[in-house]
Protein backbone atom coordinates (compact mmCIF):
# COMPACT_ATOMS: atom_id res chain seq x y z
CA UNK A 1 0.00 0.00 0.00
CA UNK A 2 0.62 3.45 -0.34
CA UNK A 3 1.49 3.31 3.65
CA UNK A 4 4.42 1.20 3.25
CA UNK A 5 6.28 2.82 0.61
CA UNK A 6 8.98 4.55 2.69
CA UNK A 7 9.38 1.37 4.72
CA UNK A 8 10.55 -0.64 1.75
CA UNK A 9 12.35 1.51 0.39
CA UNK A 10 14.21 1.91 3.97
CA UNK A 11 14.20 -2.31 3.40
CA UNK A 12 15.58 -1.93 0.06
CA UNK A 13 18.20 0.53 1.12
CA UNK A 14 19.23 -1.54 4.03
CA UNK A 15 19.63 -4.57 1.67
CA UNK A 16 21.90 -2.79 -0.84
CA UNK A 17 24.24 -1.49 1.73
CA UNK A 18 24.58 -5.14 2.74
CA UNK A 19 25.88 -6.35 -0.11
CA UNK A 20 29.38 -7.63 -0.81
CA UNK A 21 30.30 -5.54 -3.77
CA UNK A 22 30.16 -2.27 -3.62
CA UNK A 23 29.83 -1.51 -6.95
CA UNK A 24 26.59 -3.34 -7.30
CA UNK A 25 24.16 -0.42 -6.86
CA UNK A 26 24.05 3.02 -6.35
CA UNK A 27 23.33 2.56 -2.38
CA UNK A 28 26.05 0.29 -1.81
CA UNK A 29 28.60 2.63 -4.06
CA UNK A 30 27.30 5.75 -1.59
CA UNK A 31 27.36 3.61 1.62
CA UNK A 32 30.80 2.97 0.73
CA UNK A 33 31.82 6.80 0.51
CA UNK A 34 30.50 6.92 3.66
CA UNK A 35 27.92 9.78 5.37
CA UNK A 36 29.91 12.66 4.08
CA UNK A 37 28.74 11.64 0.65
CA UNK A 38 25.23 11.01 1.77
CA UNK A 39 24.90 14.52 3.42
CA UNK A 40 26.51 16.51 0.64
CA UNK A 41 23.63 14.72 -1.43
CA UNK A 42 21.16 15.69 0.69
CA UNK A 43 21.82 19.27 0.45
CA UNK A 44 22.29 19.29 -3.31
CA UNK A 45 18.72 17.67 -3.88
CA UNK A 46 17.48 20.34 -0.95
CA UNK A 47 18.93 23.09 -3.61
CA UNK A 48 17.51 21.15 -6.36
CA UNK A 49 14.19 21.15 -4.97
CA UNK A 50 14.14 24.84 -4.05
CA UNK A 51 14.86 25.45 -7.88
CA UNK A 52 12.19 23.42 -9.14
CA UNK A 53 9.67 24.98 -6.51
CA UNK A 54 10.82 28.46 -7.72
CA UNK A 55 10.21 26.99 -11.97
CA UNK A 56 7.02 26.72 -10.57
CA UNK A 57 7.26 22.66 -11.79
CA UNK A 58 5.47 20.25 -10.24
CA UNK A 59 6.21 17.25 -12.09
CA UNK A 60 10.01 18.01 -11.61
CA UNK A 61 9.46 18.88 -8.01
CA UNK A 62 7.68 15.48 -7.67
CA UNK A 63 10.92 14.07 -9.06
CA UNK A 64 13.19 16.49 -6.36
CA UNK A 65 11.41 15.48 -3.48
CA UNK A 66 11.52 11.88 -4.25
CA UNK A 67 15.51 12.37 -4.72
CA UNK A 68 15.23 14.63 -1.22
CA UNK A 69 13.73 11.72 0.60
CA UNK A 70 15.35 9.00 -0.49
CA UNK A 71 18.78 10.47 0.08
CA UNK A 72 17.36 11.48 3.85
CA UNK A 73 16.40 7.83 4.19
CA UNK A 74 20.30 6.66 2.64
CA UNK A 75 21.56 9.30 5.84
CA UNK A 76 18.72 7.61 8.26
CA UNK A 77 19.84 4.28 7.42
CA UNK A 78 23.54 5.59 8.31
CA UNK A 79 22.38 6.41 11.76
CA UNK A 80 19.91 3.69 11.68
CA UNK A 81 16.82 5.33 11.88
CA UNK A 82 14.09 3.95 10.46
CA UNK A 83 11.46 6.00 8.45
CA UNK A 84 9.12 4.97 10.59
CA UNK A 85 10.35 6.78 13.71
CA UNK A 86 10.27 10.09 11.66
CA UNK A 87 6.31 9.72 10.78
CA UNK A 88 5.70 8.86 14.72
CA UNK A 89 7.25 12.53 15.03
CA UNK A 90 5.39 13.87 12.58
CA UNK A 91 2.01 12.05 13.30
CA UNK A 92 2.49 13.12 17.30
CA UNK A 93 3.23 16.54 16.19
CA UNK A 94 0.15 16.55 14.11
CA UNK A 95 -2.19 15.32 17.03
CA UNK A 96 -2.63 12.07 15.35
CA UNK A 97 -2.13 9.93 17.91
CA UNK A 98 -3.78 6.59 16.20
CA UNK A 99 -1.55 7.21 13.23
CA UNK A 100 1.59 7.89 15.69
CA UNK A 101 1.12 4.86 17.47
CA UNK A 102 0.67 2.76 14.54
CA UNK A 103 3.86 4.26 12.53
CA UNK A 104 6.05 3.70 15.48
CA UNK A 105 5.03 -0.22 16.24
CA UNK A 106 8.41 -2.25 14.52
CA UNK A 107 6.89 -3.24 11.27
CA UNK A 108 5.93 -6.98 10.74
CA UNK B 1 -0.53 2.97 8.08
CA UNK B 2 2.93 4.30 7.48
CA UNK B 3 3.16 6.67 4.57
CA UNK B 4 -0.40 7.33 5.32
CA UNK B 5 0.88 9.83 7.80
CA UNK B 6 1.95 12.03 4.92
CA UNK B 7 -1.05 11.83 3.60
CA UNK B 8 -2.96 13.18 6.88
CA UNK B 9 -0.75 15.66 7.31
CA UNK B 10 -0.93 16.90 3.72
CA UNK B 11 -4.69 16.58 4.54
CA UNK B 12 -4.15 18.71 7.82
CA UNK B 13 -1.71 21.93 5.71
CA UNK B 14 -4.39 22.05 3.61
CA UNK B 15 -6.30 22.93 5.58
CA UNK B 16 -4.51 25.16 7.85
CA UNK B 17 -3.61 27.40 4.23
CA UNK B 18 -7.88 27.31 3.69
CA UNK B 19 -7.76 28.89 7.70
CA UNK B 20 -9.24 32.65 7.05
CA UNK B 21 -6.92 33.93 9.59
CA UNK B 22 -3.19 33.59 8.80
CA UNK B 23 -2.07 34.05 12.20
CA UNK B 24 -4.08 31.11 13.68
CA UNK B 25 -1.66 28.35 12.70
CA UNK B 26 2.19 28.06 12.46
CA UNK B 27 1.16 26.03 8.65
CA UNK B 28 -1.36 29.48 7.44
CA UNK B 29 1.49 32.17 8.92
CA UNK B 30 4.14 30.37 6.52
CA UNK B 31 1.44 29.86 4.02
CA UNK B 32 0.60 33.80 3.91
CA UNK B 33 4.48 34.63 3.88
CA UNK B 34 4.56 32.52 0.79
CA UNK B 35 6.54 30.37 -1.14
CA UNK B 36 9.96 31.47 -0.56
CA UNK B 37 9.63 31.87 3.63
CA UNK B 38 8.30 28.07 2.75
CA UNK B 39 11.61 26.93 0.62
CA UNK B 40 14.16 29.11 3.09
CA UNK B 41 12.64 26.74 5.54
CA UNK B 42 13.92 23.69 3.46
CA UNK B 43 17.19 24.99 3.29
CA UNK B 44 16.99 25.67 7.03
CA UNK B 45 16.17 21.97 7.80
CA UNK B 46 18.47 20.57 5.46
CA UNK B 47 21.19 22.12 6.62
CA UNK B 48 20.14 20.98 10.54
CA UNK B 49 19.90 17.46 9.03
CA UNK B 50 23.00 17.81 8.09
CA UNK B 51 24.45 18.63 10.75
CA UNK B 52 22.87 16.68 13.43
CA UNK B 53 24.23 13.71 10.86
CA UNK B 54 27.63 15.02 11.47
CA UNK B 55 26.90 15.09 15.38
CA UNK B 56 25.50 11.25 15.34
CA UNK B 57 22.59 12.46 17.13
CA UNK B 58 20.07 9.68 15.93
CA UNK B 59 17.32 11.15 18.48
CA UNK B 60 18.46 14.57 17.17
CA UNK B 61 18.12 13.11 13.14
CA UNK B 62 14.94 11.84 13.88
CA UNK B 63 13.22 15.64 14.69
CA UNK B 64 15.05 17.24 11.82
CA UNK B 65 14.19 14.78 9.22
CA UNK B 66 10.39 15.22 10.29
CA UNK B 67 11.21 18.91 9.86
CA UNK B 68 12.70 18.46 6.61
CA UNK B 69 9.84 16.45 5.42
CA UNK B 70 7.00 18.59 6.63
CA UNK B 71 8.40 22.13 4.92
CA UNK B 72 9.21 20.20 1.92
CA UNK B 73 4.98 19.10 2.00
CA UNK B 74 4.58 23.12 2.88
CA UNK B 75 6.57 23.44 -0.79
CA UNK B 76 4.85 20.81 -2.48
CA UNK B 77 1.39 21.77 -1.54
CA UNK B 78 1.97 25.28 -2.50
CA UNK B 79 2.90 23.94 -6.10
CA UNK B 80 -0.38 20.94 -5.53
CA UNK B 81 1.24 17.90 -4.97
CA UNK B 82 0.49 15.28 -2.76
CA UNK B 83 2.59 13.51 -0.74
CA UNK B 84 1.21 10.36 -2.88
CA UNK B 85 2.72 11.69 -5.85
CA UNK B 86 6.20 11.87 -4.46
CA UNK B 87 6.11 8.13 -3.07
CA UNK B 88 4.63 6.99 -6.45
CA UNK B 89 7.75 7.93 -7.86
CA UNK B 90 9.87 6.06 -4.95
CA UNK B 91 7.97 2.97 -5.46
CA UNK B 92 7.92 3.20 -9.21
CA UNK B 93 12.22 3.52 -9.26
CA UNK B 94 12.29 1.23 -6.83
CA UNK B 95 10.46 -1.30 -8.58
CA UNK B 96 8.06 -1.34 -6.00
CA UNK B 97 5.52 -1.62 -8.88
CA UNK B 98 2.55 -3.24 -6.55
CA UNK B 99 3.19 0.18 -4.34
CA UNK B 100 3.70 2.46 -6.94
CA UNK B 101 0.29 1.73 -8.41
CA UNK B 102 -1.07 1.89 -5.29
CA UNK B 103 0.15 4.97 -4.08
CA UNK B 104 -0.48 7.00 -7.23
CA UNK B 105 -4.65 6.32 -6.89
CA UNK B 106 -6.33 8.95 -5.23
CA UNK B 107 -7.01 8.13 -2.09
CA UNK B 108 -10.60 7.83 -0.80
CA UNK C 1 40.91 47.83 -1.70
CA UNK C 2 38.12 45.29 -2.73
CA UNK C 3 39.14 42.14 -0.46
CA UNK C 4 40.41 44.67 2.22
CA UNK C 5 36.94 44.71 3.04
CA UNK C 6 36.72 41.55 3.72
CA UNK C 7 39.63 41.25 6.17
CA UNK C 8 38.28 44.45 8.01
CA UNK C 9 34.87 42.65 8.53
CA UNK C 10 36.65 39.89 9.91
CA UNK C 11 38.64 42.22 12.14
CA UNK C 12 35.52 43.57 13.30
CA UNK C 13 33.88 40.38 14.33
CA UNK C 14 37.07 39.55 15.92
CA UNK C 15 36.18 42.51 17.97
CA UNK C 16 32.71 41.52 18.38
CA UNK C 17 32.93 37.89 19.62
CA UNK C 18 35.41 39.47 22.17
CA UNK C 19 32.48 41.59 23.45
CA UNK C 20 32.10 41.10 27.13
CA UNK C 21 27.80 41.05 26.43
CA UNK C 22 26.59 38.48 24.28
CA UNK C 23 23.77 40.78 23.30
CA UNK C 24 25.72 44.05 22.52
CA UNK C 25 25.67 42.48 18.75
CA UNK C 26 24.15 40.42 16.04
CA UNK C 27 27.77 38.83 16.31
CA UNK C 28 28.26 38.38 19.60
CA UNK C 29 24.81 36.98 20.24
CA UNK C 30 25.37 34.49 17.64
CA UNK C 31 28.80 33.30 18.61
CA UNK C 32 27.38 33.00 22.18
CA UNK C 33 24.81 30.22 20.60
CA UNK C 34 28.02 28.97 18.85
CA UNK C 35 28.99 27.24 15.68
CA UNK C 36 25.85 25.26 14.72
CA UNK C 37 23.80 28.17 14.99
CA UNK C 38 26.48 30.23 12.28
CA UNK C 39 26.00 27.60 10.03
CA UNK C 40 22.61 26.54 10.38
CA UNK C 41 22.82 30.77 8.80
CA UNK C 42 24.93 29.54 6.14
CA UNK C 43 22.71 27.15 4.77
CA UNK C 44 19.84 29.54 4.89
CA UNK C 45 21.64 32.43 3.34
CA UNK C 46 22.66 29.57 0.42
CA UNK C 47 19.01 29.04 0.11
CA UNK C 48 18.16 33.03 0.13
CA UNK C 49 20.98 33.30 -2.23
CA UNK C 50 19.89 30.14 -4.65
CA UNK C 51 16.46 32.06 -4.43
CA UNK C 52 17.37 35.16 -5.27
CA UNK C 53 19.28 34.00 -8.68
CA UNK C 54 16.37 32.68 -9.72
CA UNK C 55 14.24 35.54 -9.54
CA UNK C 56 16.69 36.90 -11.63
CA UNK C 57 17.25 40.21 -9.56
CA UNK C 58 20.85 41.18 -9.00
CA UNK C 59 20.05 43.61 -6.33
CA UNK C 60 18.71 40.93 -3.92
CA UNK C 61 21.43 38.83 -4.84
CA UNK C 62 24.05 41.34 -4.33
CA UNK C 63 22.67 41.30 -0.60
CA UNK C 64 22.27 37.91 -0.37
CA UNK C 65 25.60 37.31 -1.58
CA UNK C 66 26.38 39.91 1.45
CA UNK C 67 24.54 38.01 3.81
CA UNK C 68 26.80 34.56 2.24
CA UNK C 69 29.77 35.71 2.48
CA UNK C 70 29.36 37.40 6.20
CA UNK C 71 28.18 34.38 7.77
CA UNK C 72 30.85 32.13 6.05
CA UNK C 73 33.10 34.67 7.82
CA UNK C 74 31.68 34.16 10.96
CA UNK C 75 32.01 29.97 11.01
CA UNK C 76 35.61 30.53 10.02
CA UNK C 77 36.52 32.73 12.54
CA UNK C 78 34.88 30.16 14.70
CA UNK C 79 37.90 27.70 13.60
CA UNK C 80 40.26 30.45 13.62
CA UNK C 81 40.58 31.04 9.80
CA UNK C 82 41.04 34.87 8.01
CA UNK C 83 39.34 35.60 4.75
CA UNK C 84 43.22 35.84 3.68
CA UNK C 85 43.38 32.17 3.32
CA UNK C 86 40.24 31.82 1.68
CA UNK C 87 41.48 34.33 -0.92
CA UNK C 88 45.33 33.09 -1.06
CA UNK C 89 43.15 29.28 -1.78
CA UNK C 90 41.50 31.04 -4.81
CA UNK C 91 44.64 33.38 -5.92
CA UNK C 92 46.80 30.17 -5.50
CA UNK C 93 43.90 27.67 -7.76
CA UNK C 94 43.47 30.66 -9.89
CA UNK C 95 47.19 30.79 -11.10
CA UNK C 96 47.41 34.53 -9.38
CA UNK C 97 50.50 33.73 -7.91
CA UNK C 98 51.52 36.91 -7.09
CA UNK C 99 48.27 37.55 -5.45
CA UNK C 100 48.66 34.11 -3.82
CA UNK C 101 51.23 34.90 -2.45
CA UNK C 102 50.41 38.92 -1.40
CA UNK C 103 46.96 37.40 0.05
CA UNK C 104 49.01 34.19 2.12
CA UNK C 105 50.92 37.00 4.23
CA UNK C 106 49.64 38.04 7.42
CA UNK C 107 48.31 41.71 7.26
CA UNK C 108 50.22 44.00 8.90
CA UNK D 1 47.37 42.75 -3.61
CA UNK D 2 45.25 40.64 -1.42
CA UNK D 3 42.67 43.32 -2.00
CA UNK D 4 42.08 42.16 -6.04
CA UNK D 5 41.77 38.58 -5.21
CA UNK D 6 37.61 38.24 -5.83
CA UNK D 7 38.17 41.36 -8.80
CA UNK D 8 41.14 39.24 -10.73
CA UNK D 9 38.79 35.66 -10.05
CA UNK D 10 35.78 37.50 -11.52
CA UNK D 11 37.94 38.89 -14.36
CA UNK D 12 39.16 35.22 -15.02
CA UNK D 13 35.33 34.16 -14.74
CA UNK D 14 34.33 36.48 -17.24
CA UNK D 15 37.00 35.76 -19.73
CA UNK D 16 36.24 32.25 -19.72
CA UNK D 17 32.86 32.34 -20.08
CA UNK D 18 33.17 34.60 -23.15
CA UNK D 19 36.06 31.77 -24.77
CA UNK D 20 34.33 30.41 -28.13
CA UNK D 21 35.08 26.69 -26.63
CA UNK D 22 32.68 25.52 -23.97
CA UNK D 23 34.92 22.60 -23.17
CA UNK D 24 38.21 24.91 -22.82
CA UNK D 25 37.37 25.12 -18.94
CA UNK D 26 35.47 24.35 -15.86
CA UNK D 27 34.08 27.71 -16.04
CA UNK D 28 33.36 27.32 -19.63
CA UNK D 29 31.12 24.26 -19.36
CA UNK D 30 29.54 25.38 -16.09
CA UNK D 31 28.35 28.32 -17.31
CA UNK D 32 27.51 26.29 -21.01
CA UNK D 33 24.98 24.26 -18.74
CA UNK D 34 23.56 27.00 -17.43
CA UNK D 35 22.49 28.98 -14.05
CA UNK D 36 21.02 26.23 -12.40
CA UNK D 37 23.75 24.42 -12.76
CA UNK D 38 25.78 26.96 -11.03
CA UNK D 39 23.73 27.29 -7.82
CA UNK D 40 23.32 23.63 -7.59
CA UNK D 41 27.08 23.74 -6.86
CA UNK D 42 26.72 26.81 -4.65
CA UNK D 43 24.06 24.63 -2.40
CA UNK D 44 26.46 21.34 -2.47
CA UNK D 45 29.55 23.59 -1.49
CA UNK D 46 27.25 25.44 0.83
CA UNK D 47 26.94 22.15 2.74
CA UNK D 48 30.52 20.71 2.31
CA UNK D 49 31.30 24.00 4.02
CA UNK D 50 29.30 22.96 6.69
CA UNK D 51 30.58 19.91 6.91
CA UNK D 52 34.23 21.09 7.30
CA UNK D 53 33.52 22.93 9.46
CA UNK D 54 31.61 20.12 12.09
CA UNK D 55 34.98 18.33 11.56
CA UNK D 56 36.47 21.09 13.02
CA UNK D 57 38.93 21.12 10.39
CA UNK D 58 40.17 24.40 9.50
CA UNK D 59 42.59 23.46 6.49
CA UNK D 60 39.20 21.79 4.79
CA UNK D 61 36.58 24.97 5.76
CA UNK D 62 39.74 27.24 3.96
CA UNK D 63 39.14 24.76 0.70
CA UNK D 64 35.19 24.46 1.01
CA UNK D 65 34.74 28.61 1.67
CA UNK D 66 37.48 28.93 -1.68
CA UNK D 67 34.79 26.66 -3.59
CA UNK D 68 31.37 28.32 -2.13
CA UNK D 69 32.81 32.14 -2.77
CA UNK D 70 33.98 30.75 -6.41
CA UNK D 71 30.88 29.53 -7.48
CA UNK D 72 28.73 32.17 -5.81
CA UNK D 73 31.20 34.31 -8.20
CA UNK D 74 29.92 32.02 -11.28
CA UNK D 75 26.23 32.56 -10.28
CA UNK D 76 26.51 36.73 -9.41
CA UNK D 77 28.49 37.07 -12.90
CA UNK D 78 25.37 35.36 -14.66
CA UNK D 79 23.53 37.99 -13.59
CA UNK D 80 25.94 40.88 -14.24
CA UNK D 81 27.15 41.54 -10.59
CA UNK D 82 30.64 41.70 -9.52
CA UNK D 83 32.24 40.87 -6.26
CA UNK D 84 33.04 44.75 -5.87
CA UNK D 85 29.07 45.69 -5.19
CA UNK D 86 28.88 42.59 -2.89
CA UNK D 87 32.00 43.98 -1.10
CA UNK D 88 30.46 47.58 -1.05
CA UNK D 89 27.50 46.14 0.64
CA UNK D 90 29.47 44.62 3.48
CA UNK D 91 31.20 47.78 4.01
CA UNK D 92 28.48 49.80 3.72
CA UNK D 93 26.90 47.47 6.51
CA UNK D 94 29.42 47.60 8.89
CA UNK D 95 29.94 51.42 8.15
CA UNK D 96 33.24 50.89 7.05
CA UNK D 97 32.53 54.26 4.76
CA UNK D 98 36.07 54.72 3.09
CA UNK D 99 36.42 51.35 1.68
CA UNK D 100 32.76 50.98 0.94
CA UNK D 101 33.58 54.16 -1.18
CA UNK D 102 36.60 52.70 -2.38
CA UNK D 103 34.61 48.89 -3.04
CA UNK D 104 32.09 50.71 -5.09
CA UNK D 105 34.27 52.64 -7.64
CA UNK D 106 34.86 50.69 -11.04
CA UNK D 107 38.24 48.73 -10.98
CA UNK D 108 40.47 50.79 -13.21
Amino acid sequence: MNDQVLARVADTIAERRAAADPGSSYVAKLAAKGLDAMLKKVGEEATEFVMAAKDGDAQKLTYEAADLWFHSLLALAELGVRPEAVLAELARREGLSGLAEFASRPKE
